[in-house]
């Protein structure tokens, strides 16, 4: 008991300190103050040692993605971070690794200006659970179920490197040093997309993190909104790595049916493009038309340069961490 | 992974549907709305099985302890519960157990007006984290820091019973039928003391919540407030259950090393003691004076009827669940 009591010391030590924190760490709850005019965007999320990451990963990887998942689906409201509780069961209390770990988690915390605001630090089995909490004005959450027929679909970053990481992070894909590094990066240090979410308030009309798969997350758009999709495969973008050790065809599966590449998947009405473009450079971050929202409920279309696409349903689509646990 | 996105269909039949959440379950993030003029208290904490409860507890049980020492929390500062996020890892998807965990875990949040809002459900050891938001009015929120040398000390209900009930549990323990299933039920079973927390507003110079002992909590108010306590042990609140299975002397170590009773331990100025008792009585929550704040920074003086009395540190004030852990 007295160990964990001493872990929680490796938390203490925060460069962010918000206004809107009254009490922070320390009582039995932090007390905490929402600015007038924002509600609150809230989530919580859960990784398993060997579930969600390799058993593998260093102390540095799983704080980065614990954050980095969290923060992605605030990203996906259009909600702005503001403090997270961290949930901490460990089967030891391994001084060095809470250093790494607790060090990585707060310099991303001081980030995306963040404030740690309680938890728990408990022994057992290495599981992590962040709930975070953020900033959206009033009546301007991105939900999944405001896409129209004809609006137009758009995704930030590449798609499909993560998913090709994961092969590689449980040996079943060799890729060339470079390339590796890269992909291995992709499914390790997701980048949250804080600030494009941010700016597509009032410009998308649905949005989602690609966090199951883009087809699978797609569905929840399609579900949310009462609408169907046409994907124009050709204009996927994929990274130059994940084409080079796979190939075109395979590297679309990738993209279509491998998750956690924690890019955001959204819906614009065509009169916000402009709007959409300008807002993008502005934040310096890459989004790319890959088809249109249709009238056809739930139904999935996928066309390569206008012609019907068939996936193959095959290549590393099947990798999943959680065949490599009993 | 199929499995696991059924899990959460245990959790959507909800009664308690507030007006301040402005998007339920099933998006990214709940969006919710904190009311002009309070302030949100925020607490999350993990139970492991095998650590904070037997591995053979009924679902019942884990889900109804999981909620109560998160309310727990609220209740220690003042906070009205409002919303919970859960995260719930568990090996198997057993419908079964899911049905029994999620009515009781339903059933009390419906009882307190509490709406799950989010969460996560994955395939792993069983690991229960909820983070509960609760509302407190600006500046009303009761702290550790408040006390003040002459302030009288106060608990609600009885205290020690959960500790015997940790003995019962471990067999390390054999209690008569009756006195076995009420101690038990204090263990497995503890009443959040949200009423009366929210009815010391404005009262308590401090609180806290009874989670790891009398002694041990108390120090966390004394650290907080730079005082010290004198403890009338005579005054001790102990059940009859408790005097009867192991007599005065082991009640009293109970009482004051054991963990898990989640009674309130409260500071009250003497000018505020008739304002206590009549707002106590209105609530209908049994609540003693056992003791006083003084000017003692940091330390404890014991007394049974105004003589030194030594705390035995033998009987069953060792017992903990950890020990039965590998």
């Amino acid at each position: 008991m007295k160990e964990f009591t001493i872990i929680d010391s490796f938390f203490t030590k925060q460069n962010c300190q918000r206004k809107d924190v009254i009490l922070p760490i320390g009582d039995d709850c932090a007390i905490t103050q929402v600015p007038a005019g924002q509600q609150l965007a809230i989530t919580t999320d859960t990784l398993v040692s060997g579930v969600h990451f390799p058993q593998d990963s260093s102390p540095e990887a799983i704080a980065h993605k614990s954050l980095a998942v969290s923060l992605s689906d605030l990203a996906a409201m259009g909600a702005e971070p503001a403090w997270i509780n961290l949930s901490l069961s460990m089967p030891t209390g391994d001084p060095d690794w809470l250093a790494r770990f607790s060090a990585t988690l707060l310099a991303q915390c001081e980030y995306y200006s963040v404030q740690l605001i309680g938890g728990d630090t408990v022994q057992g089995p290495l599981v992590i659970t962040i709930t975070a909490h953020g900033f959206v004005p009033e009546k301007q959450a991105i939900t999944r179920k405001g896409g129209k027929p004809g609006d137009l679909l758009y995704v930030t970053g590449c798609v499909g490197d993560a998913g090709l990481g994961l092969a590689i992070a449980l040996d079943k894909h060799q890729a060339a040093a470079g390339n590796a590094s890269y992909l291995r990066k992709r499914l390790d240090f997701p980048t949250p997309r804080v600030l494009a979410g941010n700016n597509l308030r009032r410009i998308a009309s649905a949005c989602i993190d690609i966090s199951d798969g883009l087809l699978v997350d797609l569905q929840h758009i399609l579900q949310g909104s009462g609408v169907g999709a046409l994907l124009q495969l050709e204009h996927l973008p994929l990274s130059a790595e994940l084409l080079a050790e796979v190939g075109q065809q395979q590297a679309i599966d990738l993209a279509l049916t491998s998750g956690d590449d924690y890019e955001l998947l959204f819906s614009v009405p065509q009169e916000q493009v402009t709007n959409l473009e300008r807002s993008m450079l502005q934040c310096n971050v890459p989004v790319t038309c890959i088809g249109q929202l249709t009238g056809q409920t739930g139904k999935i279309q996928l066309q390569w340069n206008k012609q019907a696409y068939q996936l193959q349903r095959r290549g590393y689509q099947h990798f999943a961490l959680e065949e490599s646990v009993e």
